[in-house]
C-alpha cells in the first residue's frame, strides 16, 4: 500500500531539507495533517513570503528585505572596517555582542574540496569591489574550521596584494572551559596565541 | 538586529513542527532561502495540496484522497475482522507484512493521562457503530507504551460489553534481539507470552 500522491509529495519536499529523512518527513507531513487548515496556510505563505521578500545585500551579501541592508545603510556605523564572514547567521551573531561597530561582507560559503567549491563560487568579486585607500582593516571572521581556515588564508593573500590590512579572529580555549577536556589543535593554538599580561 | 518579518515568520512555522527549535528552524529557513524559487513554490503548494487533498477516511478515520478509504472501499478483504490502529503510520506497517486482510480502525491517539486525553478525545464512536453481528475479532494494535496499554484494556472492557471477541498483539522479544539486552518488563511479557512447542 502506497502513501496518497499528496502525503508522498509533501515528503519529498521536506526531504530537500537538511537533517531531514524519509522517516522524518513523514513524521513531519503527519503532523501537518494534524494542524489547522489556516496554520497549513500561514506556513504556505511564509514559504512564498521568505523567498519572495527575502534578498541578499547588494553591497554586503547580508539578508534584507530591500536591496541593501540596514547596516549598510547606517552611516553612523564605521566606514572604514570589513568583518568578512560565511554566513548571514554569523552577522547575526557578531551584532548580538553589540561591540562590533563596522560593516560586514558575507561570503555565502567557503572554499571546500570536499564540495568542489572554489574562491568563484563565493561572494567574493563585491567584497573587492568595495575595497578602497578608506578601508583600514578587514577582519576575516570566517569558521576555524579545515574549509573556514584555508579561505582565510586564501583570502588574506589577495588582500595582502592588494596592501588592505587584514586580521584573523583568535582561536583558543572557549571561555568557561577545561584545559583537560581541549583537544590537542585547541590547546595550541591557545598557547600560541597567548598575549603578555 | 532582527531577522526581517519574512524570515521571523517562516522561523515561527517550522517552530510549529515537533523535534524543531528555534536554532533547528533558523537553519532550515537559511536552507530555503538558498533554494530555487520554483522549488519552494512547489514545496508551499504541497502544503497546501495536502490539507485539500488528504481526509480522513469516514469509516475507519485512515488517511485518503476521497471519502472512504481504499481499504474500506476493498470488499476482497475480510470484513469479519478491525484491526484498532493509534495513527495511520500503524496501517502502513501492517500492510508492508502482507499477512492481514481484514479491515482497520484508526483511533487517532491513546487515551492520555498526562496529555489530558479520554476516550472522548479518540476516534471511538465510529468504531462501535461499525461493530455488529458479522464482525468476529478486533484486533487491538495499539502501541505497547503505557498509554497505548491503557487504551486498549479500555477498550477491551468497552468490547467486553457488547461480546465482541478482542485480541491484544503480543509482547516479547523483538527477533535478533539479546535475553541479557532486553528490559525486565519485556522479557516478563516474553515468559508469560510463552507458547507450546
Amino acid at each position: 500500500m502506497e502513501y496518497p500522491h499528496s502525503f508522498e509529495e509533501l515528503v519529498e519536499c521536506f526531504k530537500m531539507l537538511p537533517g531531514i529523512g524519509t522517516k522524518g518527513a513523514e513524521r513531519l507531513v503527519y503532523h501537518v495533517l494534524s494542524m489547522d487548515f489556516e496554520q497549513v496556510e500561514r506556513f504556505s505563505d511564509a514559504l512564498l513570503n521568505l523567498k519572495k521578500n527575502i534578498h541578499y545585500c547588494q553591497k554586503c551579501g547580508h539578508i534584507c528585505e530591500g536591496d541593501i541592508c540596514e547596516i549598510c545603510q547606517d552611516s553612523t556605523r564605521d566606514q572604514t572596517t570589513i568583518c568578512v564572514v560565511e554566513s548571514p547567521k554569523d552577522v547575526f551573531a557578531m551584532e548580538k555582542l553589540k561591540e562590533y561597530h563596522g560593516l560586514y561582507h558575507v561570503l555565502h560559503g567557503t572554499i571546500s574540496i570536499m564540495d568542489g567549491k572554489t574562491i568563484d563560487d563565493l561572494n567574493i568579486q563585491s567584497l573587492f569591489d568595495r575595497l578602497n585607500e578608506n578601508i583600514k582593516e578587514v577582519i576575516i571572521a570566517t569558521n576555524p574550521t579545515r574549509d573556514g581556515e584555508t579561505t582565510a588564508l586564501f583570502l588574506a593573500k589577495l588582500l595582502a596584494k592588494q596592501n588592505i590590512p587584514a586580521s584573523r579572529i583568535a582561536n583558543g580555549l572557549p571561555m568557561g572551559s577545561n584545559l583537560d577536556y581541549a583537544d590537542e589543535l585547541t590547546l595550541l593554538k591557545s598557547l600560541e596565541g597567548r598575549k603578555k599580561l
